[in-house]
């Protein structure tokens, strides 16, 4: 059996390359630092912008915000950094708030706009308060310019005693200051808005007293009317399915607008989702047409999968466009509803993320924004998995970025949290739901939520193992040695206490201190890719638990997601292309335009649309139903990172029945890109060293480099970075 | 030796006092509840509008925020109530922020500002989001109003899961709403401002190239231009001297305008502090006059004291005017600068307030405002003394007060800034200055902060009765005993470590291990009203400390405050009364009116405005020079509380050399009034029962009630509610 720690070993593996890197990023720094941004403290503009976003939630016209603490901005924040100049400099100071300026210590009159800093070495500091937005700085000089290098804090301790004397600000905590690439001073970081560009509609047609139009596809965005006339009642009903739209009873959103206007055109408040809208008026209201402005996050497709099977070409681009549009300033769920930032949503959203768009960002926002700020108070969405997939979050996001800086940032706030989460184990040390936890795993009927569930206790392993990885990072030696111990006693309670060796599975839960029999998926799943058993383990798990269909059957994409990469990890790409076919391929069948938030292809109709107890509860764009980005990238390309930011890295292609596919997938450095048919391989990295594993029936050839038989038809070939290989083989 | 446990015999003796006061209050609530008015989370719009306040100082055009971390509120807030109707009724609503209103969990569409709520028993919820300002509700029906028996939380746990079921709520920690007395609808919480009312200067004269107005005294509030006209620079330089108008190069606080005016008022934006103003104006720019509008807290006087000394009526209502400036929408230590919420100010603030205006409502909200939020992460406005003052202003809260309600409201905030200064104990278990900490004590030149300071463990003593106080009033017997045992040991260890046996006095501070042998008044002052100190110790601090002119005097109102009240607890009322006379005397013979942050009666003319270094850095007005009105009440009427909200009180007069005084002391239940003279003594009260003690040559006569002979000359009385007694005896 492999233990968590093994997995842990890019971090010590890698030590060198991640310093190395850390210096070429701090290069990067000091070379980017010339151009001005808005900064703040970091975290807070996150939090701010995302109880925006998630607060943009209605349902049935009524305003329906989050139900777990959302946290608010530091009102005052210090700003300041030390430059040495060789000339004399103006400086431009934008703030978004109260603030006061002070060179070495001496403040300006006033609100200073415009300030001269002399040759020399020179401390700037911006004093800013501002309850009701973000506080914010915008400076620009030739040299001095606001950026990341800024250091920040919400207490500063410049106290003076009687004298005049300032004092003891040694224990002040500076931070690196936040941003997002707003380079703008006359766009203020409070009025961020997504960018829209107009669509048009495909039809229109009259249907009972309304006007039906299709925007032929899922969308979002703002209805606008054209050429609006008239006074009275105009009514919008947005349907993600035709039905939905006509059923004005029970549609889920809707605006119901007084309108009074003489021609122009009118675009609503809020942006919604649909891919039908119903628009009812009063009698002498009228309108030209209806086009939206579909409202998007601006993020670019680094990655990409194509194959000679079209039916997984269009899940592809439907699974691309599902990830597109629940995309915005955050990973959020959904986008009829919740539109909110749920950790076990993004957490899935962060490993497509990996594959397609590669956007360290949005990705860093999102785990920003869920933190929240301490105390702790609740889990993160009122959810225990949902806590514990934060961290496995913050190990991913090293692992593919590299990003140290980050990762070590947070350690303070991963350290809160967990201090949290190991205040609520109980007497066997296991995590086991609390009142007023919530233990969510899956939407599942009849799924036991009692005593210590084994799935938690996976997650919770992997997520002590992200503490010893983080505080060995930062160099907090007593802390990573205490929790990668408590990791080691978790990971050996779960096979103490869950594991059946009778049914060679790991069981559901443990209660009243006593294993349960029944076996479930969640846990096994996991403990496959999360490499915790041993294979003989892994193999006797896949028939007894993976392709046993007496074992309660997975329904929503979101634990199909870890179905599907569990079998992968296993071998099974075969297999998993039939499901994908059969799940994905499915809903296409439907119609759908982008991938659900649960499909049962035992409905039929409109009852695929009902969930939650209401008709049209259910999601038709949901974040989680787009896995195949993933699976294609990771286990079909084969491409993964075992070190910090590709840094090393393995790529063992598998077909899956697939004649051939060839692909990109985005590192720090750039794409390595892939093509694989049954007897050739194309590969080149411009990242790391590589390890290219190949199942062949006969010793493959390449030109640069030579492949290593490891015995029952495996071959192993060293990538270097930046060089082309071709290779012959012959797939098993 | 008394033990400081004994102290808190209040707690203990009244408590079925205490309930039925408690019972009393409810039902006052009960009546009340018809009477709508603004609500929130407690302690989040006092937080607010502390924010709002404290960044109104500027010093010289400079924006001067203060140097901790300042919080904020949750932006998103449930509300509920549950009410049983009788009939059904029409409900209005007004809320600050997005929301939506529930009734039985169903909710209204829209945002709705009339609902109709049917007989029976129902529960109305709004949730409100809110980031600028306060999320706050303002409810009316002719039942169902908004009111401190409201319900509010931060996180109210409303999940479903997929069958549409709300889930465990079980653990969502309710609160009272918190409110202050906003009964219109239109006047929004975020709005409010302090009431001015129009005042006139005195003179008007023309002096080097400016008009220099006089107000005749110390002021606050906005001057206001009459006719201004003309277009250019005018420049307002405020002083609390003559001389700090008229140096513009140092004055502390100005407004530079630019005018552009054909006449017309102009009123400056910010407040001021000042008696004079020196008014600069380009050539071409005319006024009127100068008027201002003086702006105050409207806060009642409730106690009085008058007596046959001229000079003492004089220092007493000085006193009072001192108190009013200092005291706006919390009690701010000086109305020039900082015009912030300091604890260790605040505290004294509050126990003149028993005995002048006794406004719970300005304690309530000074509270909660410095306690802010978790975590904690400094000491309370950075200073060590002043985290521990806030325990103890919470003590006198309740024991002045009575109000059960709030201190047990305030128990978390209470419990984890406890919990942080815990966590800063040195090895010996004592209070010591670590990096970061302000050790403040007093303004005092070459005052040792080093090592563990005797001053420190005695406000952390009293600290930790308060703990153990409210532990108990909420039931929490397991902390109540653990607070109470580690007070115990502090106690202990001051008396072990710091009592030095030939000297007769507790020594400074405690360094490496050991006791210093450098005395200073502090600690020895705090020992004798803590009551921490057998009869003969004390008696031997007042000639070894005290009256010794060895150990260092001091030179601030601050820790005169308690050095008087030190001496007036040893009944040293003749003393303290040629020390009020000199002292507080000496600040009006220089002119004053009102009472200065400091005084050394060895300075001479503009010498007595520098501090800080800066000429006139001194505050002229601050809240802690007006001590007297608590020396006068306290120990010269002598009315004390012994229950919480004297439901058992002492009255004690000592004339201190006076011939006759009279006056007023407020309780919960309105005043008790007193005239003393050598042989004539008239009380009365409306509240609990009270001990009179008298010191007398002969046997006191009473009409009402008699006394008992407690040997040495002093005799005691019990005095019941609502009686009035008239006394004769021979002052000795």
């Amino acid at each position: 059996m492999n233990t968590g720690l093994q997995n842990l070993k890019f971090k010590i593996q890698n030590l060198k390359w991640a310093i190395s890197f850390i210096a070429f990023l701090s290069l990067c720094q000091t070379a980017l630092a010339q151009k001005a941004e808005w900064v703040w403290y970091p975290g807070d503009y996150e939090i701010w912008l995302s109880n925006q976003m998630q607060n943009r939630r209605t349902e049935r016209g009524v305003f329906f915000p989050v139900f777990w603490k959302i946290d608010n901005h530091y009102p005052l924040i210090d700003f300041h950094k030390v430059f040495e100049l060789t000339e004399p400099e103006e400086v431009e100071i934008y703030v978004q708030g109260q603030y006061n300026v002070k060179l070495d210590g001496k403040a300006f009159e006033g609100y200073p706009r415009k300030i001269t800093v002399p040759a020399g070495k020179h401390k700037i500091n911006i004093k800013v308060f501002n309850q009701a937005q973000v506080p914010a700085i915008f400076v620009r000089g030739k040299k001095i310019v606001s950026d990341s290098t800024w250091l920040v804090t919400f207490e500063d301790k410049e106290w003076i005693d009687e004298t005049g004397k300032t004092s003891d600000v040694s224990t002040t905590k500076w931070m690196n200051a936040g941003m997002w690439n707003f380079y703008d001073p006359k766009q203020l970081p409070s009025d961020f808005k997504l960018p829209v560009k107009p669509a048009e509609a495909a039809t229109s047609t009259k249907e009972s007293g309304g006007t039906l139009i299709d925007f032929g596809k899922e969308t979002f965005g703002y209805i606008k009317l054209h050429n609006l006339k008239g006074r009275g009642k105009l009514a919008i009903y947005y349907g993600e399915s035709r039905e939905e739209a006509l059923d004005t009873a029970h549609t889920e959103t809707y605006d119901k607008l007084n309108i009074d206007q003489t021609g122009g055109d009118y675009t609503v408040d809020l942006s919604k989702a649909f891919r039908f809208v119903n628009i009812i008026a009063d009698a002498g209201i009228s309108f030209d047409k209806a086009s939206m402005l579909y409202e998007y996050a601006d993020l670019q497709d680094k990655g990409g999968f194509k194959c000679n099977d079209e039916e997984i070409n269009k899940i592809y681009d439907v699974a691309k466009y599902t990830f597109h549009l629940s995309t915005k300033e955050f990973f959020i769920d959904g986008i009829k509803r919740d539109r909110w930032v749920w950790s076990g949503d993004a957490y899935q959203s962060y490993l497509m993320n990996y594959y397609l768009t590669n956007d360290n960002g949005t990705v860093k926002r999102t785990t920003l924004s869920l933190r929240g700020k301490d105390p702790v108070t609740s889990h993160i969405n009122t959810i225990m998995d949902y806590t514990l997939y934060w961290f496995l979050g913050v190990y991913d996001y090293y692992l593919y970025s590299g990003d140290a800086a980050f990762v070590k940032d947070n350690y303070d706030r991963m350290k809160s949290l967990m201090a949290y989460v190991l205040g609520r184990r109980n007497k066997d040390g296991l995590l086991e739901g609390l009142p007023g936890d919530w233990v969510f795993i899956d939407w599942a009927e009849g799924l036991s939520k009692q005593g210590a569930v084994s799935f938690e206790q996976l997650l919770f392993a992997r997520s002590l193992e992200t503490m010893a990885l983080v505080a060995d990072l930062v160099q907090e030696k007593e802390d990573a040695g205490m929790y990668a111990g408590l990791a080691k006693d978790v990971k050996k309670k779960l096979f103490d206490l869950y594991w059946n060796e009778q049914k060679q599975a790991i069981v559901h839960s443990y209660v009243n201190g006593k294993p349960t029999d029944h076996v479930t998926r969640y846990a096994n799943m996991f403990a496959i890719f999360f490499d915790y058993l041993s294979d003989a383990q892994k193999k006797n798990i896949k028939n007894t638990v993976l392709l046993n269909n007496s074992v309660p059957p997975i329904t929503t994409p979101y634990m199909r997601f870890y179905e599907m990469e569990a079998l992968c990890a296993l071998g099974e790409q075969n297999y998993v292309t039939k499901e994908m076919k059969s799940y994905w391929g499915g809903m296409l069948k439907l119609g759908a335009t982008s991938f659900w938030e649960e499909y049962n292809p035992k409905k039929s109709g409109a009852e695929h649309y009902a969930m939650y107890g209401r008709k049209y509860g259910k999601s038709l764009c949901h974040a989680w139903g787009a896995s195949p980005l993933y699976l294609l990238g990771k286990y079909y390309l084969g491409v993964k990172p075992t070190g910090a930011g590709y840094s090393t890295y393995t790529i063992e292609p598998a077909l899956g029945g697939l004649k051939w596919m060839e692909g990109k997938v985005p590192t720090p450095a750039g794409n390595i890109e892939l093509y694989c048919s049954t007897n050739n391989i194309k590969v080149s990295s411009p990242v790391g060293t590589g390890k290219l594993v190949l199942k062949s029936k006969k010793a493959p050839s390449s030109k640069e480099g030579s492949f290593v038989n490891k015995g029952n038809n495996v071959y192993e070939l060293t990538l270097e970075k930046d060089k082309k290989y071709e290779i012959k083989y012959q797939a098993l």
